[in-house]
This record gives C-alpha cells, structure tokens and sequence, in this order.
C-alpha cells in the first residue's frame, strides 16, 4: 500500500494478520529507502516495526496513550499516524522530527528525547486518568537501555505502589545504544531464557499436587509453598517484586503472539509489564548484523552495500581528538581513569577501551551514578575524566554540584556535544551547561578554539589538583590543524589575545571564533580594528585582561554558543559590575530565551542570529559614531 | 566510660560484647543528654547505635571506608572517632557539622548531606581499590528510604555488573523520612519476614531430596530445580538479581548477631547487601514509640517527658501558609494535585493529605520521578503542585528543563526552603534555584513578601495556563500579616513599589526586603530616599519599570539572598545590556561564589554580607557625592 495515504492507525483494525504482516514488509522498505537519504534512527525503528503494528492494532490512539521513551524509535508511529510524507524532510531544518512532538500530531502524547521519562510521564496520565474517572490505556514503550536510568526504577517503585494500571512495553533488544551494561540486563537474560523457569515452575506446581501423598509433614506448609511458588516462580520477578504483572518474553517480530499477549495485559488490572524480545536493525542485513550498533543512527547510505555515504571529513571529531589524548595521557598517568554512561561509540572511546579496558566503565544510561562514582574515585586520588554529552550533564546537575564541586574533588568532565547539535533538535543541544555550571564554586570551565589547544586543555587539566575541570567541545569534526608535538598547561584563567586591534573587544571560545575571526576581516576592510580574544577560561576569567580592557574604554563583544540568560556574556556584565566599572559598553550575543528546534546547525546559526552580519553590525553599534564606516 | 575520651575507634576492638553492650547505653544517654539541648537527627541516630559499635569494631577505619549514606546518621561514628566533646556546637555556626565532613576527620570519607549517592562514592572508591592493587573494606550504609532514590539503583546495576568487592548495609527502619512508600518498601517487608521463606526454602529442599521417592517423572529435573531454588529462595533475592550476595535480615539491635553477620560478609567475595533492621529512636520512648517520624529531627527538648522547648512563634511557617492555601484551592480546583518527594512533614502537607489522600501522592525520595510526574499529570489538563526544597529539585535539573519547560507544560513549581536554611548547612542551602532556573525559557519564577502575597502568587499560578510557573519560600516561620480574605491574581511579570524615592532603587524580593526596608529607613534619617521595589517576579523582569528607572538615571541596588553569579542581578545587569542603556548604575548583592557553612542564618547573612549596615554602604556607594550625607 502507499503509506503516505495512511491517515490514522485505526484502518489496522481491519487487517489480518498476514495482512499486517504484509505492511511490516512494506513500512520496512519504506524505513530502509527513506533514511538511506536522509539519515536517522534506522536500527531502532526496524526493531519496532511488528510492535508497533500491534500495539496501533490492539489500543486505540489517542485515546489510549503511547508513549514513546526516548523517542527515536517512533518511526514506525509517525508512519501510521499519516507522517509518511513528512519523511523527506527527516530531522532537517523546519522538517519531521525525530522525536515525537506533540506540535506534529495528536498520537504524539508524550515528548522525549532523553531517556527514562515514559514511566513518570505515564504515572501521571495514570493518575490523572483515574481521579476523571476516565477509562483508557496508558502504555509507555521502554528500552532495556532506558530502563537502567535511575528515574525509571524510582516510576517502577512507585507505579508498583499504586498499583495503576498501565502495559509498560519492555522493547528488550539486548542492545541499546551498544552493548548493554549492569546487572539488570543479566537478569532480563535470565528472564529471556524464560523457558527454563517456566519448567521448573511446573514441575514444582505437580509435586505441590501430590504433596499429601509424600507425607503429613508438609501439609500444613502447601498453602504457604503455593504462595511463595506464586511469588517466586516467574521469570519476571524483578518486575513482579516492584508490584507489575510481568507477561513474556513475546518474539517481538511475531505480530500474532504481540496480539494476543497485548490482549492478555489489556484484560489485567494494575500495572503489567510486558517483555518483548526485538532484534535491532530487523529485516536490513547490514543493521541486523551490526555487532557495534553502529546502525543505532546512521548518514545517508547505499542500500545495496550498506555503505555509508559520509561527506569528505577534513580531520578528526572533536570526540575523538578527545579520546586519543587520553589514550597518550592514559600511558602517563596511572590514574587517569575513563567513565562514560552508555556513549562509547559517540564519545568515540573504543580506542581507549582497547587500549585500557580495565580503565574504562560503562556504567550505562546513569549520568547520575557515573558523575558520583567519578567522585569516589576522584576521593581515592584517583583522576577521572567523565566522558559525557552536555545535555546528558543535565541529568547530574545535582551530582556535581553536592558531590564534585562541594567537595572541590579532581574530576574532569569531558563535556561532548558542546553547543548546538543540529538534528536531534531541542532535547540534545549542549546550550545550557555554561548557565547551570557556572554558579557552581570551585569549578573551571574551558573551551577550546583548536585540536591543539583541546590537548593542552586535557594536559593542564592532568596536571591541576585543586577541584573540578570542565572542558567543553563541540559536537562533529575539528578544524584539521596540524598536530602540535608538544603538550603546554595552559595558566588558569589566562585567555589569548588573537589578534590586537584598538576599536573593540570581541571575546569568543570555540566554534563562534571562526566568526568572529570572519567579522574582524571585514571590519578591517573598512578601518575598523578588532581586538578578537580567545576567551578559552569561561570560568574564571581573565580578569587581568579585563580591567585593562575597560581601562582602555573600547566596548566589548561577548559571542558564544550557549544560552544567553546566565551565560558567558553575562558573566562578563557581572565582572564589570563587581570590579565598580558601570559605564562600560558590552554587548552580548547568544541563544537568546528560547528552544532551538532540529536541523543543520548553520540553518539554527542563522535562526538565532549568531552569523558574521550580525556580528558585524553588534561591532558596528559598539562604536563611536565617528568610526562606523561599513556599508 | 567518659566519651569525651575516645580518640580512634580501635579500642572497640579490645571490647568484649557486653562491653559493647554497656558503650551503646552511654552513647545513648549521651545523644539524648546532648541533642536535647541543641537538637538534632536524634532519631536515625538513635537507631544505629549498635550497628555503628559493630562496623567499628569490625573494620579498620578510615583504612576500611564506612560511607554514611545521607549522613545525618553519623553522629555515633563522631562519637567512636573522636567528637564527642564538639556535640555542644552540633549543627552551630563553626561549630559540629550534622553530617560527615572530610575536613572534620580523616574517619568521615565520603561528604553527603543528599541521600543516594554512597553506593556511587562507594563504586568509585572500589575501582580505585582494585586498580592500585589494595585491599581494604569499603561499606557504604544506606536507609530504605535512599535506596529508593534512582542513583541508588544505578549504582546497584552497575556494582552488581562489576561484581566489585563492597559490602552494603542497608540500614532498614521500616520508616525513612516519614512512612516510607513505594514497591521496594514492600519487598523489603517481604524480606523482613524471612522466616517465612527461610522455612518454605527448607521444606523445599527437603521435598527435593526425596523427589526419587515420588518418581522418575521429575529426575532429570532435579539439578535444574536446585538451581532455581538457590535462585528463587533467598528473601533477598530483588538484591540477587542485582548480583549482590544477600546476608539478613539480622537484627540491628543485637551487637553480636551484627558483628557475626558482617563476619560472614567480610568472608564473602563480590558484592553483597546486609540487611539490617533497625528500630529509629530506639532507646528513648518518645522517640522509639514516634509514629509520625516527628524524632527525625528535632529541635531541644525536655528529657523526662518528650516536650519540645520550641521558641515562641508568631506566625505559620511558610511552608503551612502555602500547604492551608493548597488545601483552598483544591475545593475549587479539581484538578489540583500535590507531589511530593518524601517530604510530607517537612513540607506540611499532612493537612491536605487527610482532606485529599487521593490527590496527594509521596513518591519517597524520587525527585525526578516527582518532577516527570506532574509533567505527565499536566499533559492531561491536571494542575500538579510539585511541593520540593530548592536543594532537591536540584536532583530534578533535567527533568524540569526537558519535561516541563521545554513542553510548556503547566506544573507548578513550590520551592520549599528557597535561601539559606541555617543548621542543614552547605548541603541543603536554597541557594541555586534561581541560577539554574532562570536560563531555562518558558518559566515564571516568583517569591512572595508576605503570606497573603503568597497565596495570592498561588492563585495566580492556578489562573495561569502559559506553562509552568516556580513559587519560591523560605524555611521558618512567615511574617505573621493578618490574612487577607480574597486572593487576587498578579499580572505577570509586574513588581510592586513599596515605597518611592528619587535617590536610588532597591530591588529586592523575599527575605530581603525587610534589610532592605530597615535600611531604608536609616538612609531616610540622613536624607536619602530609597525607591524599595518589591521585585517578586524573578522571571520575568518588570520591563516597563525597569526602563522607567534606567531613564531616571537613578541608580540600582539589588539584593537577594541567593548565588551572586548567574542571579537576579545578574538579569537586571542583562536586561540594562540587552536593551541598550551601557552605562546605568547598577550593583548587586548576594551570596558570593562559594559554599556557605552550617549555623543560625543571621550569622550566615553576616558572612556573606548580607546585612543592613551593608545595605548602607552600597547605597552610599551608588549615590553622587553631594548627597552622601551618613556617617
């Protein structure tokens, strides 16, 4: 059929079985050939084809609520919810997100992005569902990776508590982003061989039946072995211990036992848990074969060979200029221990565990565990570096504030994804971490404006033993520059004069030096002299610099690509508040007081307003009237 | 013994169990002696006497690391290493911390004040242990109550995973902070009545052993049930699946039992959980028989009859003022719901819950599972009332941000004991909220003057459907105005002038405006005329009075009893930037860019210079020098 002629899920209702089974093929092909161009989230959305058929088969959206947990996996629901079309426009610029977003459609009950959160979110719905005295499903659809976010276990132990009812799904496909960690993915292993348990199970219920028949001792003791037998006797205990009603392991490509076990959740009261099985990638040889889960999210590609079409790279990811620094710095420093919740991939850190597997840890989605356990070490004269996506920092705020900066500990965090992200759109881009850090005491934050710079950054930072560290860089590739032989500890709080120049100060870090670096050519054209200062130390500044500057009188340029309220810039304003200077102009540019949506970075560049025209016209209104010369 | 005496907890060692038996009656007497005069966590204190005595007689501290989970419970081990002399200045300015400090003994290794980090502390230090090639015990002690906290669990699933040596004491009171809830509190009820499953595990195994007897049906089965038994039939066995070895429940009362059980786990190679029960207030009858968890913490009583020795108060505390007007509106609102993070007393909330038990949910320790909550309640057109201390939302960073802000959703926010919060210290002062709130688009952030303004504030976040919207209060008693009989909504984003003046502008809003008023008046005698505003919304600014007062060229002092950096001042210094006036003259006050000690707040005001005499100084400051007229 034309998928893109699909307007509501409700047409499944009148499909059989093979029919439906028919359409998993088609919407496959669709998915396969569609982000071929595109990109995205491949691997996941083929393993939730037939879950998705069914679920949209058995629960009637949007009055029954499905709800997606972090969300990348919702290919499938956007297709039957009459998104086909959109998906041209995949994760671009003003285009389909990735994500469910309520804006998009009424069956997108519940936005994500993040991991963890279908459970609260549900318990809510539930709650506000039963207090209305409505009557409808809720059925959030979680990941085992997802599961192992503490929010999640808190949602169980309280959902449990209640005993609401809600059909969480457990889309358990021994993988998430890359090989899953912890011990709770060894019980669901236990779980998955469930077989094992349901024998013994049995066989334990026949020998309870001819108990009488062994002797008088026990009978007494049969009521009570039938109780516990019930407690202890399914393979989902874990779940039944937090109060759900576990149903499975299904064979999650098995649309006919997803039916008929969604069938048996709906007819249970309270909370149920049902574990399905999926294979990743299901149904595209390259995905489903894919041990690294390198096909988790993907560039455009060639369907046949499963080659990627990547655009010609002019040097190494920010990540991994990273990682192989701290291979080199790992052969130096006993210490140096690398932790990282669940992005081995993105973090580019392979390498490093290789080399050092004994010092690396994945402790999984757990950004608050990870940022903590870097405390315990950091307490043993231990050097942890952190290894996390800013947007992902934002789940341990509270981490590092009460266990790393209080305590003025030696943890390094490694902030990847620094700034705006592009595609993932508003629920990843790393624009906040420069507000929310920098009102914590005790803590240094750095940002680079090359490769050899980064390195030096990750140098001093081995070398500093008088709290926390954090050094930020940006998502996608370095600038390519020549590698430096030697490593220099860059003075704390010291920034670099880049070029000198006797109109205006513009101070910059990372990526918005290139813009900078682009304005101050063509001020030069027309006489106006920049002064551009790589502003490397967001915290503390350079307050040295500072004061000379606004002894010098020339107004001041602040650039960064991070949130306005609270950031850098205003940092700058408070510099110049404390030190008693009140008359001095600053001006400030930023992400101003809203959320970026998804697409290139250069089409959000533009959105927000951080582009060279305009930072030729903030210069421009900086000046003195006698000096504005441009156009 | 005199406990004043002790040092170092070896001579513990030298004792034998009766000996141990007398020690815990005099440390006792000797917390309730003391604590009755400056109060304290008497409760958990009183409640792990014995286990403290045990782990210290059984491990080598600090070569052995205890970790304190919380920490409020730490007061015997200051005892056993050495503070018994500083309980006269518990939890004073510069005196006795009421939690475990690094800086106190080299005995406190790991600093907490937040609950549910230790397994993670614990984690970190093990890695560092095993990678140095050390050996040594690491025992984190943690409550029911914290091991409901995600973190916990994320540790759990890691540890487990890494089969990392480390022997947790799950100190289980039956009763955390206030009733404890959730699923997990059940299983661990199951556990408690482990004889129950200890006796079926026997008659189990007995029946197994003559399973040849009954028939050959079940031979090939027999190995495989034992395998399930080992499995199934331990009452610990949520803890099994996590890859912890489970010793308990021992009585944690009983010093020998406790000191033979740690004796097992000691023995026990891999991670492993010992579960321990407790009775809190154990020993004293008011505590012990404290049905309301009212010992928790305490302020000084009289020892004979339990009496509190509270000082006269002349008004409710804010956190009743806003609890009785919750109760108000929800006879109007259906759809108002409260949640709350374990802090049903600490928050007040006792009288809404028996109004309406079914609109009032304690998710236990679960800030983010609270936050994701009422998100998922709004999403449904609820009016969810999230009841929290400024300190834990800190644990909801993300959530707020990527469920609530970033979604629009309308949830509000009571930011309980927002500002300094005196005796809890460093850990728990409300001091953040606004710098970590404020970058985040989408929100209204407020703080009342008084409690009628107050409920007001209430009543215009109930009218406001925009998205979510942050009412700040303080800890301790409200101002004692007469109740107002009509509630009125605020426009938003509109401060109040309290009081003209031409010479210069105070901004200030809270706690702080009564400094400000007194200061005001002293100026007024010397002929200065302060213009008081009563800035009470935080997010968003009073533009148009803002720009009023930049054009008056009158200079601005603004004072908040929160983080200097990224503040309220921060955003007036913003808005000036932002919309174009470079050289107003503007200074701030607040809390300087560090962590603030324990100790009564007026002290604390003093050392960080919020006071009115400093008021004057930075009025005087901002003035021109013809009417600098004090002093």
């Amino acid at each position: 059929m034309d998928l893109t002629k699909i307007k509501s899920p409700s047409f499944l209702k009148g499909l059989t079985e093979d029919e439906l089974e028919v359409l998993a093929f088609e919407i496959r092909r669709f998915l396969i050939e569609e982000l071929a161009v595109t990109g995205g989230h491949l691997g996941p959305n083929l393993g939730v084809v037939e879950l998705t058929l069914a679920l949209h088969s058995e629960f009637r959206s949007p009055e029954d609520k499905i709800l997606f947990d972090v969300g990348h996996q919702s290919y499938v629901h956007k297709i039957l919810t009459g998104r086909a079309d959109a998906f041209k426009t995949l994760r671009q610029y003003k285009g389909l997100s990735g994500f469910p977003k309520v804006n998009e459609s009424k069956h997108d009950v519940w936005e994500t992005g993040h991991s963890s959160t279908s459970l609260s979110g549900a318990m809510g719905m539930a709650v506000a569902r039963d207090l209305k005295k409505q009557s409808y499903h809720i059925v959030p659809v979680i990941g085992d990776g997802a599961l192992t976010g503490g929010m999640a276990f808190e949602a169980l132990n309280h959902i449990g508590h209640e005993k609401k009812d809600m059909i969480v799904i457990l889309n358990d496909n021994e993988m998430s982003i890359a090989n899953n960690v912890g011990a709770l993915h060894q019980a669901l292993g236990r779980m998955r061989s469930a077989a094992k348990y349901n024998k013994a199970k049995q066989e334990l219920e026949w020998l309870i039946k001819r108990i009488p028949a062994v002797g008088g001792v026990l009978a007494n003791a049969t009521e009570r072995l039938k109780d516990s037998m019930k407690y202890f006797m399914v393979p989902g205990m874990l779940f039944e211990e937090f109060g759900f009603t576990y149903f499975g392991p299904v064979d999650g490509h098995d649309i006919k036992a997803l039916k008929d076990h969604i069938g048996f959740a709906k007819k249970t009261n309270g909370p149920v848990l049902l574990h399905v099985i999926t294979k990743k990638g299901k149904g595209y040889l390259p995905a489903e074969t894919d041990e690294k889960d390198k096909w988790h999210g993907v560039g455009p590609y060639k369907i046949e060979s499963g080659e990627k079409i990547t655009p010609e790279i002019s040097g190494l990811s920010w990540s991994k200029v990273v990682s192989d620094e701290l291979i080199s710095q790992a052969s130096f420093h006993q210490n140096l221990v690398v932790i990282t919740p669940a992005m081995i991939l993105g973090s580019k850190l392979e390498g490093f565990q290789n080399k050092y597997p004994e010092r690396l840890f994945d402790v999984g989605i757990a950004e608050q565990h990870a940022t903590t356990m870097a405390a315990g070490l950091a307490s043993q004269n231990m050097k942890p570096f952190l290894a996390i996506y800013s947007t992902f920092l934002q789940r341990a705020y509270d981490q590092v504030l009460h266990d790393i900066c209080r305590v003025k500990l030696n943890v390094i965090i490694g902030i990847d994804r620094s700034g705006l992200v592009g595609a993932d759109g508003e629920t990843h881009h790393g624009v906040f971490d420069i507000a929310f850090l920098r009102s914590l005491p005790n803590i240094i934050i750095m940002m680079s404006k090359d490769e050899n710079e980064c390195r030096d950054m990750i140098e001093t930072s081995m070398q500093y033993h008088q709290g926390p560290i954090a050094i930020r860089y940006p998502r996608g590739n370095a600038l390519g520059v020549e590698p430096k032989q030697h490593r220099q500890q860059l003075p704390i709080g010291e920034w670099e004069v880049l070029s000198k120049g006797e109109d205006v100060v513009i101070l910059t870090f990372g990526p918005t030096i290139a813009l900078a670096e682009e304005a101050k050519v063509y001020l030069a054209q027309y006489g106006i002299k920049v002064e551009l200062v790589n502003a490397r130390f967001i915290k503390p500044l350079d307050e040295t610099y500072l004061k000379n500057a606004f002894n010098s009188g020339k107004p001041i340029l602040t650039i960064e690509e991070a949130m306005l309220v609270g950031g850098f810039g205003s940092s700058v304003l408070e510099f110049a508040e404390a030190s008693g200077y009140s008359n001095i102009n600053i001006k400030r540019m930023g992400i101003p007081d809203q959320f970026i949506e998804h697409g290139d970075v250069e089409y959000l560049l533009e959105e927000v307003g951080l582009t060279v025209a305009n930072i030729v016209q903030e210069v421009q209104s900086l000046l003195p009237t006698h000096i504005k010369r441009v156009r």
